[in-house]
């Protein structure tokens, strides 16, 4: 071979000077022709689009040909030319041809049009398909569109800990962590495991949201996010729960529920027009293979206002659409906590638009989130979106020690390893407020599919934990 | 308090239209000043510059005044004039102050010139002072760096699992991960515990590298790299170790050996650079207070190019060091695994310039390296800095499948749940390498700090899991 310098497929598609040698380096993709010539489509995951490679069959060895199949890995050195037929502007005439890396007949990529089950349990080779290149080009996409976006306004990337002693959030049952020998485990007296001989001295988790640490974060640097892994060790077997997910969490002191609820509007719409400006040929192949009302979608939230809405307008909302008639599974009544049917009630039908739910109902709400004047709710926030349901969940903080403090006891929250997020709250207190966003369920919007286990390379769910 | 939009102090201290109204928020510094005149030093973490507040003493009580203490936080209205005293071209010349948070004696951070032992058991609040400042808003800035340099070459961010059912790659101890009740573990019929009723249904465990979920990845989207957090369950208190850290891993399909030497060069300069670019403020401070030769070392890496040298090579010249009298700890031989002293002595003494060790001996690096024609070397590479020493270490990888299984069978590698791995090598296999960079290693040498545990907000070590 030779040593030309490999060329990406995203790039030699944008080339016009026709005659040159390139090298392209990918898998196979297709391979169709008839005696005398050879069309070999070849995608190296640089872009949803193949480079057809053409191999002249007098140029070409039949031993060589026979081993271009599907999923077999080339290294194609030919002229760039233009091409008529290929649905792309250029094509390659294959000078030389090496197979770097054979595949048999039991690629498990093979067939097309595979199930989503089947898929999954392949999820090592799905990556080398168009729906799953293009949701993982987008996912990449997102994430860069997330650093930027806080990045361009101020914010500090701040990591918080995955591996945690205090569990006091309650937003989920947790993972154990532990360096134990299992088969001798050492009680005390009272018959309580002694965990003083555990790598960290104590019981220790993983994370189920880094919000607490990252108020520390905001206290200190001003405003800060986090990017990382949560984890929540709940037995739900549907199409939105990942045991194992990542989630994003803006903090920012001084901010208050308003601020709050102009950032997560702004910073969401930025993502989604990224998605739109950055990977036009991935969503229009979702668009077209996976969901025809996605661009529709996408372009309707980057172009209206947000509906901003108190919890209890929309439970009159709700209340009146009952007397006309509409059911409901669950009850709506003040109080409740709204069921995903009445979410998309409200965005889907009623407003049309995506909406911002404010001032919920203390009770079911959590412990750190800023009481209203009116003792009854708290400045905690939602942001509903279609298809998706909840994308956002935020609030502005208690930042009143006292009032904090009567709250945290009032529910009897187990505060003995929570003196450090009390110190904020004792030390230079001040306003501020954030949310979390769960990265796959942007992904799944931004995408169209319908389940999470598809928008994560490796989804661990219960009972599943391969790759 | 007027409701005039507050701007962040890095905003303010470039403003020239004096004479315009401001309000700025953040914590209080210092407080000095006399009869007549109040200065009291603000920052609010946007910056590692304070903006000075000027407070006519006749304007405010003496009450307000006693509350503005170390740690305070404040909102301040008021005139942005010219300064002549404060160290920065602006200040504010206060018409109201409000103090949003009030901070006692007791408030950690008070006196000056604390201990880093001392920070590390307050690391809540050593997040306010200014060398952690500094320290922590480089280490976002390294993480844009990470994020922008890939992004712009064409790769993909790939979320590999933290929570994983294999653990072949041996690169060290593993935290357990389960969801089972320690209390009442069931145990078969020879004694071993059951685990088909934990969360997974097996054993599971904490990653100690993305890097084989990493080349599922590049082998089908091209080019692609990890940025999360891993884990050693190892019971290592030294500057140098955390149980849990923080990781990149490129891979790329079709890069060899040379193409990921120099990849990593590129991209370590690229990091180095941005801080030198983005972080003047903080490395002026940090070269000034905590390493005198911070912006020198700096400077030099991103001005030199790095030296490449054969392992084999680099024995030569330490057996030769040795022959002329150097001394060190551990024996030098061919074979043996290098020291710190060793690589320090190559970086600092000899070359004087990084150096990019390759060609290990097979017998002290991982089975999925690939080997050379020798059939005792392996394609590896170390990045060895000064001060740091090992900073990177990657390889090519082996790529053939009977060449990879037999090495995996000398090795007794227990790859029962490592069929997805293999399959890269059976389906249209190629060429590729890749390489690790703990994230701290880089932050400690962009900032100078000493100790691993300065550089990540909440570090995890044997027995301490606090906040």
């Amino acid at each position: 071979m030779e040593t030309i310098r490999r060329i990406k497929i995203i790039d030699v598609l944008k080339r016009e000077d026709y005659g040159s040698e390139v090298n392209v380096k990918g898998w196979v993709r297709t391979r169709r022709g008839s005696k005398s010539v050879h069309f070999i489509a070849l995608n190296d995951g640089s872009t949803i689009n193949n480079v057809q490679i053409v191999a002249d069959a007098d140029k070409f060895d039949d031993e060589l040909i026979k081993l271009i199949t599907t999923g077999a890995c080339l290294s194609v050195t030919g002229e760039l030319v233009q091409s008529v037929g290929s649905g792309q502007a250029v094509e390659i005439r294959a000078r030389e041809i090496e197979v770097l890396g054979t595949c048999g007949s039991d690629y498990p990529m093979q067939k097309k049009g595979q199930s989503m089950e089947y898929m999954r349990t392949h999820a090592h080779m799905r990556l080398r398909t168009n729906t799953f290149g293009a949701v993982f080009r987008i996912r990449h996409n997102m994430a860069m569109a997330v650093h930027r976006y806080f990045h361009e306004h101020g914010f500090f990337y701040f990591h918080t800990p995955i591996i945690t002693a205090s569990d006091c959030e309650g937003a989920g049952q947790m993972f154990q962590v532990t360096t134990k020998n299992l088969y001798d485990l050492k009680k005390d007296d009272e018959g309580k495991i002694d965990y003083s001989d555990d790598f960290f001295g104590k019981t220790t988790s993983l994370t189920v949201s880094g919000q607490l640490e990252g108020e520390l974060g905001a206290t200190a640097l001003g405003a800060i996010y986090t990017f990382g892994p949560t984890f929540r060790a709940e037995n739900s077997n549907t199409p939105r729960h990942l045991a194992e997910f990542w989630m994003i969490e803006p903090e920012v002191a001084f901010n208050d529920i308003h601020d709050n609820m102009d950032l997560a509007e702004d910073f969401i719409k930025y993502c989604v027009r990224w998605a739109l400006e950055h990977c036009q040929d991935d969503l229009a192949f979702l668009n077209k293979m996976i969901d025809k009302t996605l661009l529709e979608r996408l372009n309707f939230v980057v172009e209206n206002d947000f509906v901003r809405l108190p919890y209890t307008k929309g439970i009159e909302i709700l209340e009146e659409a009952v007397k006309n008639g509409r059911k409901f599974e669950f009850p709506i009544y003040w109080g409740a906590d709204l069921a995903s049917e009445h979410e998309r009630y409200l965005v889907e039908e009623y407003f049309k638009r995506p909406v911002i739910l404010t001032d919920y109902p203390k009770e079911i709400k959590a412990f750190y989130m800023k009481m209203n004047d009116d003792g009854k709710t708290v400045r905690a926030m939602d942001v509903l979106f279609p298809q998706i349901g909840e994308i956002i969940g935020g609030s502005e903080r208690e930042e009143n020690y006292d009032k904090l403090m009567a709250r945290i006891e009032e529910l009897n929250i187990p505060m003995k390893d929570m003196w450090w997020y009390l110190d904020t709250r004792r030390f230079g207190t001040c306003p501020h407020s954030g949310f979390g966003l769960g990265f796959e369920r942007l992904i799944l919007f931004v995408t169209g599919m319908q389940n999470i286990r598809d928008v994560i390379p490796f989804p661990r769910t219960p009972k599943n934990a391969e790759f």
